[in-house]
């Protein structure tokens, strides 16, 4: 019973963006709906991925002296009101627990969408003077925010996530931690996703409910729109005044400390398929693949049979032990799929739809040359390669697979990023997505005509130490309003979002 | 400003057992009371406890074939109610969600409790074929149960643990699959946590709700109390059918798949601490500590600091790069305690409080001898050791800690393990604590009586295949019931418990 080539049906990009997306998410197996409105389940082809990020993120967030605990996951009402902002911002998604142990609460519990008011609430306890401080914690957990349209990885009712949170002494430090998160957020993306994101600042309007400043990543899918693919927090002292949260300083005053917090969540699997993915399945970047190369033998004779599969077994040793290979940042994932019951063509579909980086072919007529067939996830590209050869060959393509989809993708994003400077070009222009770089005046009104005009959005205001600072005489492309040295304009992305 | 010796106030054990670890948990920061009722944090140290404990088993469950996956935290009310004993045994605990988005549910959301039901519903939809089995899926998430009297760690109304769920084509399967997981963990705790452990079966009474057969690993504190550690269930198709996953079968016939559920959790850190620490705070076998070495300057004399210092470096460097060291199942985490604020007293306190394993104190009357004192955290043994031989004594102490704290645990536990067949030497023996092993009839009156009269429970009955089945002729120590060879009686493990 020889299954036969049955590729999982992938409506194209080009016909249907958003069904692509599903279809690329279901036949690979990352995700499923639960019977639970919007709350996703993450299967273990989609989870190893989460496994993946967390294992490179975790250790970069280390790095910078943090250190991670966990936090209660239910908050009691009354906190969340601490702060103005924060809950005007969340409690329209909350979900609350009413009873609990077959008793009526006496304060109702609400299911936390962030941590900041819980957190504080320590904070408040653990932070007595200048010695205990910078205090700086992360959590991985899981949050529910209600979502009225979701979808798998993107937008879910509950999700995975890690969410930082810092007290410092000085508004100095706080904004220098923010603005720290915001650029490993920014090398993990490009390095480990191979996602390129632009960084920036948030507007007033579009930044977190409680912050000073919220600073952004903004990845481009290939529909042209754009993702929010994590942002980072200077909290001032918004919520260090609501709780409390104090220290002695060295000279003898009480003072609130200054805060962060930062998160990145399950979304970046989704804008990681929406970066790199195709018609036919999952590219997968080889950082966050755990199965990097498959052994496929093609035995039409039966006589031969057990020459090619030991020639596969050899194969696989050879790459495995290789000295580059080992040299590789991640623990090389590698089977030999010698199910008899499944055809090759079902094995190579199952493979692509699968994003595994790279598929060898082992069959008696290439045997006889002494070669193989390999072929490239990415780019589709299929060579003979002397046998010898294949475990240098398989280092040197996963290496270059995982610069150059980034590559790839930032070429992509250069290509959809335009300058504007009339609003009437960009109202037009954003029909055919992209991103929309132009002055911008700051004022609310035009920020909110711009959505009620197109659906686009401000992503980000570029940062004044990456980008060439406005010279005076820049106009606002919506109010037509001119920078002054008093009043600059300041250089806005424009782009319809997720 | 030097801080003078402060250590955290530990209440000796003779003195108070539960506030002796409740002091331990304090002075070491592992955990702290939320304003959550019943709800704890878990801060930095406690937390890189169960970043260790994660670390191993999850390696272990995984070399077994099963996957990680993640499944939703909300449970619609109506799966709790599909498997009647399920409902029964966890309705009581359920913490519910009744309104959220600001609207009431439709359905009232439990938040999971343990998930058999949320997963089953997937199972129902993921297993179609014989070929999809065995499915075996692993969660590492948070669960709630209401709880009236919590404990730090040993039991708290939300806690952490990884839940496996496993489905399997066959009776026999699904229960070897069960014993499979209670053999790991058994390994697991005795390897890593150097705490032994029992594994047994539950009484009927005592076993998981909604299972065929419940097992268990017990283990025994420091008050000679019973602590059960973790446990793994046969569902056998109990849950299959209350959800319909069914699986067509070689012979063409649909049927019901044969399932287990197996768990541990952050429990598992109360239960190591009452195993090893002692009135000075945390002991720590290395496996689980994230800072294994800490060398203390001591420079009473200014003109020696730089020189103090330089050779603590140079130690440090010696120690992290030694053969030995590097052959060690972790990376060692080693600090060098330079801060000059705090005295070297306080500083031994802490390493104390802390459980760091090995402590060295460099200071210059022995540096003129060449040689540092080395003070080992659990036996409290302070030496003194040539330069030159420090690392590979490291190396060797951390080695025999970790299996001297299991052997020393064990010979604890069979010092308070004792035979008894009469009920009244029971009642008596029972006040001083400790493990009774007897012969037991079965019967739910028997069991009821032993709780009634002493408080103690059933802990678990030996399984067969690890100890010597009864002879004929053995008496129930309760009912004085003969074992015969149609009924015969079983080897029962009476304690108090936790």
């Amino acid at each position: 019973m020889v299954r036969t080539l049955m590729a999982e049906k992938i409506t194209p990009r080009a016909q249907d963006f958003s069904e692509w997306y599903q279809d690329v998410v279901a036949a690979a197996r990352l995700a499923d709906h639960s019977p639970v409105k919007g709350c996703m389940v993450i299967r273990p082809n989609g989870y190893s991925i989460w496994e993946a990020i967390q294992r490179d993120l975790d250790a970069r967030i280390k790095a910078t002296g943090v250190r991670n605990a966990y936090f209660p996951l239910f908050i009691p009402e009354s906190f969340l009101k601490k702060e103005a902002e924060h809950v005007e911002g969340f409690a329209p998604q909350c979900a609350v627990v009413t009873y609990a142990g077959s008793k009526d609460l006496e304060e109702k519990l609400v299911v936390r969408p962030t941590s900041e008011t819980i957190i504080n609430a320590m904070f408040a306890k653990w932070v007595q003077s200048y010695r205990d401080l910078p205090m700086m914690i992360n959590q991985w957990c899981n949050v529910v925010r209600w979502e009225m349209r979701t979808r798998l990885f993107l937008r879910t009712t509950e999700f995975l996530w890690q969410e930082g949170h810092t007290c410092h002494a000085t508004a100095a430090e706080s904004e220098l931690k923010a603005r720290q998160m915001l650029k490993i957020y920014t090398q993990f993306a490009e390095e480990v996703l191979a996602m390129p994101v632009l960084p920036g600042r948030k507007s007033e309007s579009e930044k977190f409910a409680g912050a000073l400043r919220t600073y952004t990543i903004e990845a481009m899918m290939q529909d042209k729109k754009a993702l929010q693919a994590g942002t980072s927090h200077d909290l001032s002292t918004n919520f260090a005044k609501a709780f409390g949260t104090e220290f002695l300083d060295t000279d003898n005053t009480k003072k609130s400390v200054h805060q962060t917090s930062w998160g990145v969540s399950t979304r970046l699997i989704g804008g990681m398929i929406m970066t790199h993915s195709d018609d036919k399945g999952l590219v997968l970047p080889p950082k966050l693949a755990s199965t990097h190369v498959v052994i496929v033998p093609i035995t039409p004779k039966p006589d031969l049979k057990l020459k090619i599969f030991e020639v596969c077994d050899q194969l696989g040793a050879a790459i495995r032990e290789d000295g580059a290979v080992r040299k590789l940042p991640y623990t090389l994932g590698l089977s030999i799929d010698k199910d008899e019951t499944k055809s090759p063509g079902w094995k190579f579909a199952e493979a692509e739809v699968n994003g595994i980086p790279i598929r060898i072919e082992v069959g008696p007529r290439d045997l006889e040359k002494g070669q193989v067939v390999l072929a490239r996830r990415d780019t589709s590209e299929k060579a003979f390669v002397p046998l010898a050869e294949v475990p240098a060959t398989v280092a040197r393509i996963l290496a270059a697979m995982q610069t150059e989809l980034l590559a790839k993708a930032r070429k992509f994003r250069e290509e959809n990023t335009h300058k504007v400077s009339s609003y009437d070009e960009f109202k037009k222009r954003i029909e055919d997505g992209g991103f929309f770089v132009s002055p911008w005046c700051g004022s609310k009104e035009s920020e909110a005509k711009v959505k009620e005009d197109t659906k686009a959005t401000i992503r980000c205001l570029l940062l004044d130490d990456e980008f060439r600072p406005l010279e005076s005489g820049d106009r606002c492309m919506i109010t037509g309003q001119e920078s002054t040295k008093d009043r600059p304009n300041v250089l806005a992305v424009f782009a319809r979002a997720y």
